[in-house]
């Protein structure tokens, strides 16, 4: 088992990356508890797969109330979120009860944000079941859900108590979710790690087949990175944004496909692309670059042209991005591999490129 | 102009009490200004009657933008939490947005909870209008918004950047508003300060006509109380629940009256007068601390008698509130004036003292 540990202002706590290890995740856990029952929030597919064998251990060392929401980001708003308030507090929630995610993005992101506000705060853990959540949702303490008008616009900074990554875990993800998460494995490497973008490119092939070992390398090297940055800046002043690179447009396609179409690595692997040419459009880059990035997403199967749709889309979609300020963004450019920046860009003229591309 | 410091650990504000100061209130409120426009968020009402003359002063200082919601305890949920969130993030609102609340404890509660979580926190300001708001809700940074199944159940704790209390709003308050806020300034006189409770005694006439050098008197009295005991336990570990005296029955006879048939202040004051009767009965306090308190809720017209619900649907109520664990709740005794306790108490004994009342 690796443990890593992330060390903010507000909270430090620690993440396990082990194969299957739920007897050390039910002792952390138990630790929290004085007799009281552990809220269980999953997804329904989770619960279908994973419930026995999980019940089986946990029941051992507490007692568990499940609470099954559907699958997708569709559902990830705050009419789930009320569901899930109303049956904790029917089912008789307290100040001192804790709450644990298991499942992917959305769950993790949801189950958060509840644990920040009900009751206006109480404790929650992370058990991650995809690899995007794994390598990212799960760590850094974002929280929150969408509206209708965009991704993420409601939400808290709020940090769990501890992050368990059971990697067994992805043996039974489709292949369309397993590379949704390598699309931001890619971006760890491109805005911070030369070395990793090497290893990437070269072990393709194994981390495709998912041998364990090459994933959870993998995986302690991407949150290994994220912990750093986010460490550096929690609340996202500066630094931290460096993360959302190939996000700005990857918001606005996943926003246009209504959630349904694309998967957010893939609108993010579109994203990246773009960047990277805008990068070198404005003579941040070298052309060399643009293969690069190209080759490596393709390696992973992941797309790396802008879906068609026309530019006025494209603009509402961006004005409503949560970060841009008076028609500002603060875009990510890539430089080289390893090294990203962060420009103030003003959407229009963004939007001009994309009608370019 | 009296001017309160709130100094809590994770941030320091300024209330300001005045009788009608809007243009220093524009001008505090410009410091945190780069050429954005406010966003007032208000109640149909206060809309309507104020909307004119303070939009007239703001205007020399900034642009504005009013969202309104309908009054009431009724509206205070996740429904106008989501309208007003949606509202901000199509009118372009972002993360260096201003909010202001203008109105009684729903808009600040709400306000200050969609300030928490729209974008995961932006900066807000809280101009409070009504008597209980002024006293009360607007100083601690308690925001959030009721569940079907019980009050003030999703929150956050978030400060605003500074309160201004313009006791000239009072002027044009039903009485009715007004004495359910004089529930929470004779709640404060019980638990903390013998001496305001006398003085509360001698200056009824003069309160409930409204003389301003006594009202602002009276605010500016509870509202320092109200800062103390917030400095001393922000999250409510143990000290502030001292605030909650009266509450746990109160909120209870609120929710079982549809949070229509009776004010927040009359159902506390019902709370407190048998929050001292169980004092009595378990030999906390003499018998006549139970005539003091009924006779200066009575000075003040508020009513002194439990409704006759059935103690199953009074079981039901109070085993939902939030400050239960359990089956147990922090309960406020009150020893003498001026000198209240928190002793934990199972839910069913205090049922059990509720029928024999």
């Amino acid at each position: 088992m690796k443990t890593l540990r992330v060390r903010l202002k507000t909270a430090s706590y620690p993440v396990y990356i082990s194969k299957w290890n739920l007897r050390h995740t039910a002792r952390c856990i138990q630790q929290y508890l004085a007799g009281q029952p552990v809220f269980i929030i999953t997804s329904h597919a989770v619960k279908k797969f994973h419930q026995k064998k999980i019940q089986a251990v946990f029941s051992e060392y507490f007692k568990t109330r499940w609470i099954s929401i559907p699958d997708g980001e569709r559902f990830k708003n705050l009419t789930t979120v009320e569901k899930i308030l109303t049956e904790l507090s029917k089912r008789g929630a307290h100040r001192k009860t804790v709450l644990v995610a298991i499942g992917g993005g959305v769950v993790g992101d949801i189950t958060g944000f509840v644990a920040a506000v009900y009751m206006r705060g109480v404790s929650y853990f992370n058990i991650p079941a995809t690899l995007l959540a794994q390598v990212d949702a799960s760590v850094g303490g974002k929280t929150g859900v969408d509206l209708k008008t965009g991704k993420n616009l409601a939400g808290a900074f709020y940090q769990p108590r501890a992050v368990f990554v059971h990697t067994d875990f992805l043996r039974t993800l489709p292949q369309r979710e397993f590379l949704c998460g390598m699309a931001e494995v890619i971006k760890y490497a491109l805005i911070q790690n030369a070395p990793f973008f090497s290893w990437l490119s070269r072990n393709s092939q194994n981390i495709l087949r998912r041998t364990p070992s090459a994933v959870n390398c993998m995986i302690a090297t991407c949150l290994g990175t994220k912990a750093k940055i986010v460490e550096q800046d929690e609340r996202e002043s500066h630094r931290r944004a460096l993360l959302n690179f190939g996000h700005t447009l990857g918001h606005a396609i996943e926003q246009m496909g209504k959630y349904k179409k694309y998967s957010h690595g893939e609108a993010v692997a579109m994203g990246m692309v773009f960047a990277t040419q805008l990068s070198h459009r404005l003579k941040m880059s070298r052309q060399d670059l643009t293969d690069d990035v190209i080759n490596i997403l393709k390696k992973y199967r992941l797309p790396t042209t802008l879906p068609p749709y026309p530019k006025e889309q494209y603009k509402r979609a961006l004005s409503r991005d949560k970060k841009s300020q008076n028609e500002t963004v603060k875009f990510i450019f890539l430089k080289r591999i390893g090294q990203a920046r962060i420009v103030p860009l003003k959407i229009n003229k963004l939007i001009n490129y994309i009608s370019k591309t």
